[in-house]
Protein backbone atom coordinates (compact mmCIF):
# COMPACT_ATOMS: atom_id res chain seq x y z
CA UNK A 1 0.00 0.00 0.00
CA UNK A 2 1.22 2.98 -0.84
CA UNK A 3 1.21 6.34 1.71
CA UNK A 4 -1.57 7.91 -0.01
CA UNK A 5 -4.10 5.38 0.23
CA UNK A 6 -3.76 5.02 3.96
CA UNK A 7 -6.70 6.44 5.57
CA UNK A 8 -5.40 8.65 8.37
CA UNK A 9 -6.31 7.52 11.30
CA UNK A 10 -9.36 9.25 13.54
CA UNK A 11 -8.06 11.41 16.13
CA UNK A 12 -9.25 10.17 19.19
CA UNK A 13 -9.30 11.89 22.66
CA UNK A 14 -8.83 9.72 26.13
CA UNK A 15 -10.21 11.27 29.29
CA UNK A 16 -8.89 9.42 32.26
CA UNK A 17 -5.82 8.20 32.47
CA UNK A 18 -5.69 5.21 35.48
CA UNK A 19 -3.96 2.29 34.56
CA UNK A 20 -6.88 1.80 31.88
CA UNK A 21 -6.67 4.99 30.37
CA UNK A 22 -2.98 4.82 30.54
CA UNK A 23 -3.35 1.51 28.27
CA UNK A 24 -5.86 2.51 25.49
CA UNK A 25 -4.01 5.81 24.89
CA UNK A 26 -1.29 3.96 24.70
CA UNK A 27 -2.21 1.47 22.49
CA UNK A 28 -3.88 4.07 19.91
CA UNK A 29 -0.84 6.11 20.00
CA UNK A 30 1.05 3.17 19.13
CA UNK A 31 -1.02 1.82 16.23
CA UNK A 32 -1.10 5.83 14.80
CA UNK A 33 -3.80 7.40 15.90
CA UNK A 34 -3.24 11.85 16.72
CA UNK A 35 -4.34 10.95 20.66
CA UNK A 36 -5.26 14.34 22.84
CA UNK A 37 -4.84 13.02 26.55
CA UNK A 38 -6.78 14.68 30.08
CA UNK A 39 -6.72 13.61 33.19
CA UNK A 40 -7.97 15.19 36.78
CA UNK A 41 -4.41 15.26 37.99
CA UNK A 42 -2.41 16.39 35.12
CA UNK A 43 0.81 14.82 36.34
CA UNK A 44 -0.65 11.22 34.66
CA UNK A 45 -0.43 12.69 31.58
CA UNK A 46 3.94 13.00 30.89
CA UNK A 47 4.77 9.62 30.00
CA UNK A 48 1.54 9.50 27.29
CA UNK A 49 3.12 13.06 25.76
CA UNK A 50 6.65 12.09 25.75
CA UNK A 51 4.88 9.19 23.87
CA UNK A 52 3.49 11.82 21.55
CA UNK A 53 -0.05 12.36 22.78
CA UNK A 54 -0.82 15.76 23.58
CA UNK A 55 -2.34 17.00 26.72
CA UNK A 56 -5.07 19.04 26.83
CA UNK A 57 -5.73 21.47 29.68
CA UNK A 58 -9.48 20.76 30.18
CA UNK A 59 -11.67 18.27 29.70
CA UNK A 60 -13.74 20.25 27.23
CA UNK A 61 -10.53 21.42 25.24
CA UNK A 62 -9.63 17.82 24.73
CA UNK A 63 -13.11 16.95 23.75
CA UNK A 64 -13.13 19.54 20.93
CA UNK A 65 -9.30 18.25 19.96
CA UNK A 66 -11.26 14.75 18.74
CA UNK A 67 -14.41 13.40 16.74
CA UNK A 68 -14.19 10.35 19.07
CA UNK A 69 -13.85 10.26 22.95
CA UNK A 70 -13.11 7.68 25.73
CA UNK A 71 -13.81 7.98 28.87
CA UNK A 72 -12.33 5.96 31.30
CA UNK A 73 -12.58 7.17 34.80
CA UNK A 74 -12.56 5.29 38.48
CA UNK A 75 -16.62 5.39 38.74
CA UNK A 76 -19.55 7.36 37.82
CA UNK A 77 -18.90 10.05 40.30
CA UNK A 78 -15.91 11.06 38.55
CA UNK A 79 -18.02 10.35 34.80
CA UNK A 80 -20.91 13.08 36.47
CA UNK A 81 -17.82 15.32 36.78
CA UNK A 82 -16.09 15.53 33.48
CA UNK A 83 -19.18 15.57 32.07
CA UNK A 84 -20.06 18.35 33.61
CA UNK A 85 -17.18 20.03 32.62
CA UNK A 86 -17.96 19.09 28.88
CA UNK A 87 -21.01 20.02 28.63
CA UNK A 88 -21.63 21.64 25.08
CA UNK A 89 -18.25 20.69 24.03
CA UNK A 90 -19.69 17.03 23.54
CA UNK A 91 -22.02 17.77 20.43
CA UNK A 92 -21.55 16.11 17.78
CA UNK A 93 -18.35 13.97 19.04
CA UNK A 94 -19.12 10.03 19.50
CA UNK A 95 -18.54 9.82 23.80
CA UNK A 96 -17.01 6.05 24.09
CA UNK A 97 -17.45 5.38 28.20
CA UNK A 98 -15.96 2.74 29.26
CA UNK A 99 -15.91 2.87 32.98
CA UNK A 100 -17.31 0.33 35.02
CA UNK A 101 -20.82 0.89 36.33
CA UNK A 102 -24.72 -0.18 36.11
CA UNK A 103 -26.94 -0.45 33.74
CA UNK A 104 -28.53 2.18 34.90
CA UNK A 105 -25.82 4.73 35.42
CA UNK A 106 -25.18 3.49 31.55
CA UNK A 107 -28.81 4.48 30.65
CA UNK A 108 -28.08 8.11 32.45
CA UNK A 109 -25.33 9.06 30.28
CA UNK A 110 -27.06 8.25 27.17
CA UNK A 111 -29.60 10.66 27.75
CA UNK A 112 -27.29 12.79 28.95
CA UNK A 113 -25.52 12.48 25.14
CA UNK A 114 -28.79 12.73 23.54
CA UNK A 115 -29.34 15.68 25.23
CA UNK A 116 -26.05 17.51 24.32
CA UNK A 117 -25.78 15.98 20.73
CA UNK A 118 -22.78 13.00 21.07
CA UNK A 119 -23.13 9.51 20.06
CA UNK A 120 -23.03 7.13 22.68
CA UNK A 121 -21.40 3.88 23.10
CA UNK A 122 -21.30 2.67 26.67
CA UNK A 123 -18.83 -0.39 27.29
CA UNK A 124 -16.98 -2.22 29.44
CA UNK A 125 -13.31 -3.55 29.70
CA UNK A 126 -12.95 -7.27 30.77
CA UNK A 127 -9.40 -7.51 30.79
CA UNK A 128 -6.09 -6.89 32.46
CA UNK A 129 -4.69 -3.01 31.21
CA UNK A 130 -1.81 -5.01 30.19
CA UNK A 131 -3.45 -7.06 27.65
CA UNK A 132 -5.24 -3.99 26.07
CA UNK A 133 -4.38 -4.26 22.81
CA UNK A 134 -4.84 -7.82 22.26
CA UNK A 135 -7.90 -10.32 21.35
CA UNK A 136 -7.92 -11.11 25.03
CA UNK A 137 -9.56 -8.23 26.38
CA UNK A 138 -13.50 -8.48 25.84
CA UNK A 139 -14.96 -5.18 25.47
CA UNK A 140 -18.76 -5.81 25.50
CA UNK A 141 -20.60 -2.35 23.82
CA UNK A 142 -23.98 -1.19 23.61
CA UNK A 143 -26.02 2.18 22.47
CA UNK A 144 -25.63 3.77 19.48
CA UNK A 145 -25.27 1.11 16.68
CA UNK A 146 -24.12 3.64 13.90
CA UNK A 147 -21.59 4.53 16.45
CA UNK A 148 -20.71 1.02 17.03
CA UNK A 149 -20.39 0.25 13.01
CA UNK A 150 -18.03 3.82 12.76
CA UNK A 151 -15.44 3.24 14.95
CA UNK A 152 -15.65 -0.66 14.92
CA UNK A 153 -12.14 -0.81 13.62
CA UNK A 154 -11.35 1.53 16.34
CA UNK A 155 -12.28 -0.55 18.66
CA UNK A 156 -10.63 -3.80 17.61
CA UNK A 157 -7.36 -2.47 18.33
CA UNK A 158 -8.06 -2.29 22.04
CA UNK A 159 -9.52 -5.82 22.19
CA UNK A 160 -12.37 -7.71 20.67
CA UNK A 161 -15.61 -5.66 20.65
CA UNK A 162 -19.20 -7.06 20.75
CA UNK A 163 -22.21 -5.03 20.53
CA UNK A 164 -25.13 -5.91 22.35
CA UNK A 165 -28.27 -3.58 21.45
CA UNK A 166 -29.17 0.16 21.30
CA UNK A 167 -30.18 0.35 24.60
CA UNK A 168 -27.00 1.62 26.60
CA UNK A 169 -27.42 -0.77 30.04
CA UNK A 170 -27.03 -3.77 27.77
CA UNK A 171 -22.93 -3.84 28.16
CA UNK A 172 -23.17 -2.74 31.90
CA UNK A 173 -25.83 -5.92 32.22
CA UNK A 174 -23.51 -8.78 30.29
CA UNK A 175 -19.94 -7.38 32.31
CA UNK A 176 -21.80 -7.41 35.33
CA UNK A 177 -23.64 -10.80 34.84
CA UNK A 178 -20.28 -12.58 33.26
CA UNK A 179 -18.26 -11.57 36.22
CA UNK A 180 -20.89 -12.10 39.01
CA UNK A 181 -21.17 -15.89 37.93
CA UNK A 182 -17.40 -15.92 37.76
CA UNK A 183 -16.91 -15.13 41.35
CA UNK A 184 -19.88 -17.65 42.02
CA UNK A 185 -17.71 -19.89 40.80
CA UNK A 186 -14.82 -18.82 42.06
CA UNK A 187 -15.95 -18.30 45.72
CA UNK A 188 -17.65 -21.77 45.75
CA UNK A 189 -14.46 -23.24 44.44
CA UNK A 190 -12.46 -21.59 47.26
CA UNK A 191 -14.84 -23.02 49.60
CA UNK A 192 -14.64 -26.18 48.58
CA UNK A 193 -10.59 -26.48 48.37
CA UNK A 194 -11.04 -25.64 51.89
CA UNK A 195 -13.35 -28.63 52.41
CA UNK A 196 -10.70 -30.89 50.91
CA UNK A 197 -7.66 -29.66 52.34
CA UNK A 198 -9.60 -30.49 56.12
CA UNK A 199 -9.61 -33.73 54.88
CA UNK A 200 -6.10 -34.19 53.82
CA UNK A 201 -6.65 -33.88 50.31
CA UNK A 202 -4.20 -31.67 48.20
CA UNK A 203 -5.14 -28.50 47.16
CA UNK A 204 -3.38 -28.09 43.96
CA UNK A 205 -4.00 -31.82 43.22
CA UNK A 206 -7.77 -31.10 43.39
CA UNK A 207 -7.75 -28.38 41.24
CA UNK A 208 -6.29 -29.83 38.60
CA UNK A 209 -9.44 -32.07 38.90
CA UNK A 210 -11.95 -29.36 39.40
CA UNK A 211 -10.57 -27.59 36.18
CA UNK A 212 -11.40 -30.66 34.19
CA UNK A 213 -14.81 -31.01 35.88
CA UNK A 214 -15.58 -27.45 35.38
CA UNK A 215 -14.72 -27.79 31.57
CA UNK A 216 -17.82 -30.29 31.32
CA UNK A 217 -20.02 -27.91 32.35
CA UNK A 218 -20.47 -25.31 29.23
CA UNK A 219 -23.36 -27.78 27.19
CA UNK A 220 -25.32 -28.46 30.53
CA UNK A 221 -24.99 -24.42 30.48
CA UNK A 222 -26.03 -23.75 27.15
CA UNK A 223 -29.49 -26.69 28.24
CA UNK A 224 -30.28 -24.73 31.24
CA UNK A 225 -30.57 -21.02 29.39
CA UNK A 226 -32.57 -22.52 26.81
CA UNK A 227 -34.77 -24.48 29.63
CA UNK A 228 -35.28 -21.67 31.17
CA UNK A 229 -35.95 -19.16 27.91
CA UNK A 230 -38.37 -22.45 26.95
CA UNK A 231 -39.77 -22.73 30.22
CA UNK A 232 -39.64 -26.57 29.89
CA UNK A 233 -37.43 -28.05 32.39
CA UNK A 234 -36.27 -31.44 31.30
CA UNK A 235 -34.67 -34.01 33.74
CA UNK A 236 -30.69 -32.40 32.89
CA UNK A 237 -28.47 -33.87 35.26
CA UNK A 238 -31.38 -36.52 36.37
CA UNK A 239 -34.87 -35.67 37.67
CA UNK A 240 -34.29 -33.73 41.06
CA UNK A 241 -36.23 -36.26 42.97
CA UNK A 242 -32.60 -38.23 42.00
CA UNK A 243 -30.87 -35.16 43.27
CA UNK A 244 -32.10 -33.94 46.02
CA UNK A 245 -31.29 -37.37 47.43
CA UNK A 246 -27.79 -35.86 47.51
CA UNK A 247 -27.96 -32.58 49.11
CA UNK A 248 -28.50 -33.83 52.64
CA UNK A 249 -25.28 -35.55 52.45
CA UNK A 250 -23.43 -32.49 50.76
CA UNK A 251 -24.80 -29.82 53.06
CA UNK A 252 -24.01 -32.62 56.04
CA UNK A 253 -20.03 -33.06 55.34
CA UNK A 254 -19.58 -29.28 54.89
CA UNK A 255 -20.89 -28.93 57.92
CA UNK A 256 -18.88 -31.72 59.73
CA UNK A 257 -15.53 -29.90 58.35
CA UNK A 258 -16.93 -26.39 59.30
CA UNK A 259 -17.78 -25.15 55.84
CA UNK A 260 -19.61 -22.91 54.26
CA UNK A 261 -23.14 -24.54 53.49
CA UNK A 262 -25.24 -21.41 52.51
CA UNK A 263 -25.09 -22.61 48.71
CA UNK A 264 -25.87 -26.30 49.29
CA UNK A 265 -28.72 -25.48 52.00
CA UNK A 266 -30.28 -22.98 49.51
CA UNK A 267 -30.41 -25.65 46.85
CA UNK A 268 -31.36 -28.49 48.89
CA UNK A 269 -34.30 -26.27 49.96
CA UNK A 270 -35.46 -25.47 46.54
CA UNK A 271 -34.68 -28.81 45.38
CA UNK A 272 -36.84 -30.37 48.50
CA UNK A 273 -39.97 -27.39 47.42
CA UNK A 274 -40.18 -28.60 43.53
CA UNK A 275 -40.27 -32.37 44.61
CA UNK A 276 -42.67 -31.55 47.18
CA UNK A 277 -44.80 -29.74 44.77
CA UNK A 278 -44.82 -32.24 42.45
CA UNK A 279 -41.98 -31.16 40.08
CA UNK A 280 -39.93 -34.00 40.86
CA UNK A 281 -39.05 -35.51 36.83
CA UNK A 282 -37.86 -31.99 36.16
CA UNK A 283 -34.09 -30.97 36.15
CA UNK A 284 -32.54 -28.52 37.77
CA UNK A 285 -33.15 -25.70 35.21
CA UNK A 286 -36.64 -25.95 37.42
CA UNK A 287 -35.57 -24.04 39.77
CA UNK A 288 -35.59 -20.84 38.60
CA UNK A 289 -39.01 -20.98 39.10
CA UNK A 290 -38.62 -20.44 42.99
CA UNK A 291 -35.88 -17.86 42.54
CA UNK A 292 -36.96 -14.20 43.27
CA UNK A 293 -38.83 -14.86 46.53
CA UNK A 294 -36.22 -13.62 48.54
CA UNK A 295 -34.16 -10.61 48.22
CA UNK B 1 -7.56 -65.63 21.43
CA UNK B 2 -8.43 -69.23 21.54
CA UNK B 3 -11.49 -69.26 23.72
CA UNK B 4 -8.82 -71.67 26.27
CA UNK B 5 -6.66 -68.59 26.31
CA UNK B 6 -9.85 -65.99 28.00
CA UNK B 7 -9.77 -65.97 31.66
CA UNK B 8 -13.06 -67.10 33.12
CA UNK B 9 -14.92 -63.64 33.99
CA UNK B 10 -14.95 -63.10 37.62
CA UNK B 11 -18.36 -64.35 39.23
CA UNK B 12 -19.96 -60.91 41.00
CA UNK B 13 -22.74 -60.29 43.41
CA UNK B 14 -24.27 -56.86 43.44
CA UNK B 15 -26.73 -56.36 46.36
CA UNK B 16 -28.69 -53.32 45.42
CA UNK B 17 -31.43 -53.00 42.52
CA UNK B 18 -32.42 -49.74 42.03
CA UNK B 19 -31.70 -48.15 38.66
CA UNK B 20 -28.15 -47.74 39.58
CA UNK B 21 -27.50 -51.30 40.90
CA UNK B 22 -29.94 -52.86 37.75
CA UNK B 23 -27.64 -51.26 35.41
CA UNK B 24 -24.15 -52.19 37.11
CA UNK B 25 -25.77 -55.81 37.23
CA UNK B 26 -27.30 -55.43 33.65
CA UNK B 27 -23.62 -54.46 32.49
CA UNK B 28 -21.76 -57.23 34.08
CA UNK B 29 -24.21 -59.71 32.80
CA UNK B 30 -23.58 -58.65 29.46
CA UNK B 31 -19.70 -58.36 29.99
CA UNK B 32 -19.99 -62.45 30.44
CA UNK B 33 -20.01 -62.39 34.27
CA UNK B 34 -21.34 -64.49 36.23
CA UNK B 35 -23.72 -62.61 38.29
CA UNK B 36 -25.90 -63.32 41.77
CA UNK B 37 -28.01 -60.30 42.53
CA UNK B 38 -30.49 -59.51 45.36
CA UNK B 39 -32.56 -57.49 46.72
CA UNK B 40 -34.70 -56.32 49.76
CA UNK B 41 -38.07 -55.98 47.24
CA UNK B 42 -37.22 -59.03 45.26
CA UNK B 43 -39.40 -58.63 42.46
CA UNK B 44 -36.64 -56.46 41.15
CA UNK B 45 -34.64 -59.34 40.59
CA UNK B 46 -36.86 -60.53 38.06
CA UNK B 47 -35.40 -58.73 34.99
CA UNK B 48 -32.29 -59.51 35.93
CA UNK B 49 -32.75 -63.48 36.16
CA UNK B 50 -34.46 -63.56 32.48
CA UNK B 51 -30.90 -61.71 31.22
CA UNK B 52 -29.39 -64.79 33.22
CA UNK B 53 -28.35 -63.54 36.67
CA UNK B 54 -29.01 -65.95 39.51
CA UNK B 55 -31.35 -64.41 42.30
CA UNK B 56 -30.50 -65.36 45.91
CA UNK B 57 -32.94 -65.54 48.65
CA UNK B 58 -30.75 -63.54 51.31
CA UNK B 59 -28.01 -61.01 51.41
CA UNK B 60 -25.59 -63.37 52.97
CA UNK B 61 -26.37 -66.38 50.32
CA UNK B 62 -25.65 -63.87 47.80
CA UNK B 63 -22.39 -62.56 49.42
CA UNK B 64 -21.24 -66.09 49.83
CA UNK B 65 -21.90 -66.54 45.97
CA UNK B 66 -19.00 -64.66 44.24
CA UNK B 67 -15.71 -63.33 45.71
CA UNK B 68 -16.69 -59.54 44.44
CA UNK B 69 -19.52 -58.01 45.72
CA UNK B 70 -20.74 -54.57 44.84
CA UNK B 71 -23.54 -52.49 46.79
CA UNK B 72 -25.53 -50.00 45.82
CA UNK B 73 -28.14 -49.16 47.98
CA UNK B 74 -29.91 -46.55 48.95
CA UNK B 75 -28.34 -44.84 51.47
CA UNK B 76 -25.94 -45.76 54.79
CA UNK B 77 -29.29 -46.90 57.02
CA UNK B 78 -29.85 -49.26 54.22
CA UNK B 79 -25.87 -50.55 54.14
CA UNK B 80 -25.89 -51.17 57.68
CA UNK B 81 -29.47 -52.84 57.60
CA UNK B 82 -27.52 -55.50 54.73
CA UNK B 83 -24.39 -55.33 56.47
CA UNK B 84 -26.13 -56.27 59.51
CA UNK B 85 -27.78 -59.33 57.85
CA UNK B 86 -24.24 -60.51 56.01
CA UNK B 87 -22.02 -60.91 58.83
CA UNK B 88 -19.86 -63.62 58.56
CA UNK B 89 -20.37 -64.40 55.12
CA UNK B 90 -18.16 -61.16 53.97
CA UNK B 91 -15.14 -63.13 55.34
CA UNK B 92 -12.80 -63.29 52.21
CA UNK B 93 -14.49 -60.92 49.81
CA UNK B 94 -13.73 -57.68 48.54
CA UNK B 95 -16.75 -55.25 48.92
CA UNK B 96 -17.04 -52.52 47.01
CA UNK B 97 -19.59 -49.68 47.94
CA UNK B 98 -20.91 -47.43 45.79
CA UNK B 99 -23.72 -46.11 47.96
CA UNK B 100 -23.15 -42.22 47.82
CA UNK B 101 -22.65 -41.52 51.46
CA UNK B 102 -20.29 -38.94 53.25
CA UNK B 103 -16.38 -39.89 54.26
CA UNK B 104 -17.06 -40.65 57.94
CA UNK B 105 -19.89 -43.39 56.70
CA UNK B 106 -17.09 -44.70 54.25
CA UNK B 107 -14.72 -45.37 56.82
CA UNK B 108 -16.57 -46.63 58.98
CA UNK B 109 -18.03 -49.40 56.77
CA UNK B 110 -14.09 -49.90 56.39
CA UNK B 111 -13.96 -50.50 60.03
CA UNK B 112 -16.81 -53.10 59.88
CA UNK B 113 -15.03 -54.98 56.80
CA UNK B 114 -11.62 -54.95 58.59
CA UNK B 115 -13.15 -56.72 61.52
CA UNK B 116 -15.05 -59.21 59.42
CA UNK B 117 -11.96 -60.10 57.21
CA UNK B 118 -13.21 -58.51 53.93
CA UNK B 119 -11.24 -56.74 51.54
CA UNK B 120 -12.89 -52.83 51.01
CA UNK B 121 -13.47 -50.60 48.29
CA UNK B 122 -15.68 -47.45 48.70
CA UNK B 123 -16.53 -45.41 45.53
CA UNK B 124 -19.22 -43.45 44.19
CA UNK B 125 -20.62 -43.16 40.55
CA UNK B 126 -21.00 -39.71 38.85
CA UNK B 127 -23.45 -39.93 36.51
CA UNK B 128 -26.37 -41.91 35.71
CA UNK B 129 -27.47 -45.39 34.89
CA UNK B 130 -28.32 -45.62 30.98
CA UNK B 131 -24.69 -44.18 31.28
CA UNK B 132 -22.84 -47.28 33.78
CA UNK B 133 -20.62 -49.01 31.05
CA UNK B 134 -19.70 -46.14 28.90
CA UNK B 135 -16.06 -44.08 29.79
CA UNK B 136 -18.25 -41.11 31.02
CA UNK B 137 -19.25 -42.52 34.00
CA UNK B 138 -16.43 -41.63 36.36
CA UNK B 139 -15.77 -44.14 39.38
CA UNK B 140 -13.84 -42.60 42.27
CA UNK B 141 -12.51 -45.60 44.40
CA UNK B 142 -10.26 -45.49 48.08
CA UNK B 143 -9.74 -48.40 50.14
CA UNK B 144 -7.28 -51.10 49.84
CA UNK B 145 -5.16 -50.53 46.96
CA UNK B 146 -4.63 -54.21 46.63
CA UNK B 147 -8.38 -55.00 45.95
CA UNK B 148 -8.79 -51.99 43.15
CA UNK B 149 -5.50 -53.38 41.49
CA UNK B 150 -7.39 -56.65 41.50
CA UNK B 151 -10.61 -55.54 39.85
CA UNK B 152 -10.05 -52.20 37.91
CA UNK B 153 -10.36 -54.45 35.04
CA UNK B 154 -13.81 -55.46 36.18
CA UNK B 155 -14.29 -52.05 37.28
CA UNK B 156 -13.27 -49.85 34.21
CA UNK B 157 -16.39 -52.14 32.72
CA UNK B 158 -18.54 -49.79 34.47
CA UNK B 159 -16.88 -46.31 33.97
CA UNK B 160 -13.58 -44.85 34.54
CA UNK B 161 -12.07 -45.69 37.41
CA UNK B 162 -9.97 -43.80 39.45
CA UNK B 163 -8.47 -44.22 42.87
CA UNK B 164 -7.60 -41.85 45.62
CA UNK B 165 -5.92 -43.38 48.69
CA UNK B 166 -6.17 -45.88 51.34
CA UNK B 167 -8.62 -44.07 53.86
CA UNK B 168 -11.76 -45.03 52.81
CA UNK B 169 -13.44 -42.00 53.18
CA UNK B 170 -11.44 -40.31 50.07
CA UNK B 171 -13.62 -41.41 47.37
CA UNK B 172 -16.47 -39.87 49.23
CA UNK B 173 -14.09 -36.68 49.50
CA UNK B 174 -13.90 -36.20 45.66
CA UNK B 175 -17.20 -36.65 44.72
CA UNK B 176 -18.85 -34.42 47.68
CA UNK B 177 -16.09 -31.98 46.67
CA UNK B 178 -16.78 -32.44 42.99
CA UNK B 179 -20.70 -32.37 42.84
CA UNK B 180 -20.76 -29.23 45.50
CA UNK B 181 -18.43 -27.28 43.23
CA UNK B 182 -21.41 -27.85 40.49
CA UNK B 183 -24.03 -27.02 41.86
CA UNK B 184 -22.07 -23.78 43.58
CA UNK B 185 -21.88 -22.85 39.36
CA UNK B 186 -25.14 -24.00 38.67
CA UNK B 187 -27.26 -21.92 40.88
CA UNK B 188 -24.58 -19.38 40.82
CA UNK B 189 -25.49 -19.38 36.73
CA UNK B 190 -29.45 -19.67 37.67
CA UNK B 191 -29.37 -16.56 39.96
CA UNK B 192 -27.64 -14.44 37.21
CA UNK B 193 -29.64 -16.07 34.19
CA UNK B 194 -32.80 -14.42 36.16
CA UNK B 195 -30.85 -11.27 36.46
CA UNK B 196 -30.39 -10.96 32.54
CA UNK B 197 -33.84 -12.10 32.25
CA UNK B 198 -35.06 -9.09 34.29
CA UNK B 199 -33.00 -6.98 32.18
CA UNK B 200 -34.84 -8.16 29.10
CA UNK B 201 -31.79 -10.26 27.44
CA UNK B 202 -32.72 -13.76 26.27
CA UNK B 203 -31.77 -16.75 28.68
CA UNK B 204 -30.55 -18.60 26.30
CA UNK B 205 -28.36 -16.53 24.21
CA UNK B 206 -26.47 -15.54 27.54
CA UNK B 207 -26.30 -18.80 28.34
CA UNK B 208 -24.43 -19.89 25.26
CA UNK B 209 -21.92 -16.96 25.80
CA UNK B 210 -21.75 -17.64 29.44
CA UNK B 211 -20.72 -21.31 28.49
CA UNK B 212 -17.61 -19.71 26.20
CA UNK B 213 -16.88 -17.40 29.50
CA UNK B 214 -16.76 -20.35 31.95
CA UNK B 215 -14.67 -22.66 29.53
CA UNK B 216 -11.76 -20.09 29.88
CA UNK B 217 -11.53 -20.80 33.87
CA UNK B 218 -9.73 -24.14 34.22
CA UNK B 219 -6.33 -22.71 34.08
CA UNK B 220 -7.46 -19.85 36.94
CA UNK B 221 -8.63 -22.86 38.78
CA UNK B 222 -5.42 -24.08 38.99
CA UNK B 223 -3.46 -21.62 39.25
CA UNK B 224 -5.73 -20.69 42.50
CA UNK B 225 -5.22 -24.42 44.08
CA UNK B 226 -1.27 -23.92 43.39
CA UNK B 227 -1.53 -20.27 45.26
CA UNK B 228 -3.82 -21.92 48.18
CA UNK B 229 -0.92 -25.32 48.67
CA UNK B 230 1.42 -22.17 48.68
CA UNK B 231 0.39 -20.31 50.78
CA UNK B 232 1.22 -17.52 48.31
CA UNK B 233 -1.14 -15.46 46.57
CA UNK B 234 -0.06 -13.51 43.56
CA UNK B 235 -2.35 -11.56 41.93
CA UNK B 236 -4.71 -13.77 39.54
CA UNK B 237 -7.38 -11.84 38.56
CA UNK B 238 -5.83 -8.69 39.21
CA UNK B 239 -4.95 -7.05 42.92
CA UNK B 240 -8.08 -7.44 45.18
CA UNK B 241 -7.70 -3.14 45.77
CA UNK B 242 -8.72 -3.38 41.91
CA UNK B 243 -11.30 -6.44 42.19
CA UNK B 244 -12.74 -5.25 44.94
CA UNK B 245 -13.60 -2.22 43.48
CA UNK B 246 -16.19 -3.68 41.09
CA UNK B 247 -18.53 -5.62 43.81
CA UNK B 248 -20.37 -2.60 44.93
CA UNK B 249 -21.62 -2.49 41.81
CA UNK B 250 -22.25 -6.06 40.93
CA UNK B 251 -24.08 -6.28 44.66
CA UNK B 252 -26.32 -2.71 43.94
CA UNK B 253 -27.10 -4.46 40.03
CA UNK B 254 -28.18 -8.08 41.56
CA UNK B 255 -30.32 -5.96 44.26
CA UNK B 256 -31.69 -3.46 41.84
CA UNK B 257 -33.72 -6.18 40.16
CA UNK B 258 -34.16 -8.13 43.34
CA UNK B 259 -31.95 -10.88 42.46
CA UNK B 260 -29.86 -12.87 45.15
CA UNK B 261 -26.60 -10.97 46.38
CA UNK B 262 -25.38 -14.26 48.78
CA UNK B 263 -22.45 -14.77 47.32
CA UNK B 264 -21.56 -11.47 46.10
CA UNK B 265 -21.77 -9.32 49.33
CA UNK B 266 -19.66 -12.73 50.93
CA UNK B 267 -16.83 -11.70 48.30
CA UNK B 268 -17.38 -8.13 48.43
CA UNK B 269 -16.86 -8.16 52.41
CA UNK B 270 -13.95 -10.79 52.19
CA UNK B 271 -12.22 -8.50 49.31
CA UNK B 272 -12.36 -5.85 51.56
CA UNK B 273 -10.86 -7.13 54.73
CA UNK B 274 -7.92 -8.30 52.98
CA UNK B 275 -7.63 -5.00 51.51
CA UNK B 276 -7.89 -3.48 54.79
CA UNK B 277 -5.50 -5.64 56.42
CA UNK B 278 -2.64 -4.93 53.69
CA UNK B 279 -3.04 -7.51 51.60
CA UNK B 280 -5.23 -5.65 48.44
CA UNK B 281 -1.87 -6.79 45.93
CA UNK B 282 -2.79 -10.35 46.64
CA UNK B 283 -5.06 -11.99 44.69
CA UNK B 284 -8.41 -13.98 44.61
CA UNK B 285 -6.91 -17.11 46.05
CA UNK B 286 -6.20 -15.25 49.08
CA UNK B 287 -9.56 -14.58 50.45
CA UNK B 288 -9.20 -18.54 51.29
CA UNK B 289 -7.28 -17.31 54.94
CA UNK B 290 -10.31 -15.79 55.96
CA UNK B 291 -13.37 -18.72 55.12
CA UNK B 292 -14.03 -21.23 58.27
CA UNK B 293 -14.74 -18.38 60.66
CA UNK B 294 -18.35 -19.08 59.85
CA UNK B 295 -20.37 -22.30 60.03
Amino acid sequence: MTAESVPPATPITVLGLGDMGSAIARTLLERGHPTTVWNRTASRTVPLVAAGATAADSAAEAVRASPLVVLCVLDYAAVDEVLAAVGDAASGRTLVNVTSGSPEQARAVQRWAREYGAAYLDGGVMGDPPDIGSGEVLLPFSGSRKAFEAHEGVLRKLGAPTYYGADAGLASVEFMAQVALGYELLIGFLHTLRLVREEGVDPAEFAARAAEGVAMYPPLLKAIGEAVRDGEYPPDLGPLSVQSALMGDLVGHRKSQGVDTVRMREVQELMAERVADGHGDQGFSSLIELLGRRG
